[in-house]
């Protein structure tokens, strides 16, 4: 895992839009939204967009934020967001590769707690958080503005 | 609405006790772990802890945080943790004015997207969020580290 570089910008939204709810909220071409995006998030010490890079190669993505916070006595939250492994690398044990590097990543920056949504069509994710301990204890509502 | 100042934190962390399930996670004491966590939301702009206040008393509170993304297509997300009505002015509408506030912040902030999680067992949180137009579509995960 290392920290996505602007020229893995291509490569990430690419992962992201190959997705069956990806499809219908990105567009494949990269840009000057995603590029913003990118620089906001490349620039703020608070967000951490990592790439699973396997001999050159990316074949995995996730934003893991960092997110301080009063509740749970002034605990630091990690937040994963944007997660996805290439299609050609599925069922290979990235995902969980990625999330076990997240969680210590999490851990050494201090956080209590990590969490994540994941869209309740996402029966085979769910299968994956419980595995890794996530316990599904809360809903997770979205506005569109 | 107006940001929190540290005179504030003592309330809120009062607020954020009283609560069944604040109850447990809470101290009702402000010890330097919660003057830590409110000096690390009030010295980055990406968060806004804000109050109500009425005539000067503290009736509500809630953190907005603004979120840098790729995904949906590089949209900035708002997130709204933390919130609370005061006991003695629960009824009175005093959520939908703090919520009516966040979103209308978010949206001049340029976010797409307003989200929050609500514990699975708020249930009447739950009818309040479906009032204001928010959608469950997601499963809500933590891990406790």
């Amino acid at each position: 895992m290392r920290r996505a570089v602007a020229a893995d910008l291509s490569r990430i939204v690419a992962m992201l839009s190959d997705d069956p709810l990806g499809q219908g909220r990105e567009s494949g071409l990269v840009d000057a939204t995603y590029r913003n995006a990118f620089e906001s998030i490349d620039r703020d010490p608070s967000h951490y967009l990592a790439v699973a890079d396997r001999g050159g190669e990316v074949i995995g993505t996730l934003q893991l934020s960092f997110l301080p916070g009063l509740a749970r006595h002034g605990m630091w939250r990690a937040q994963i967001e944007a997660v996805r492994v290439a299609r050609e690398a599925r069922g290979e044990g990235i995902g969980r590769f990625m999330f076990d590097w997240a969680i210590d990543k999490a851990r050494a920056q201090g956080c209590g707690l990590v969490q994540l949504t994941s869209d309740a069509e996402r029966t085979g994710a769910h299968e994956f958080y419980d595995r890794l301990g996530f316990k599904p204890s809360h809903v997770g509502y979205k506005l569109q503005l």
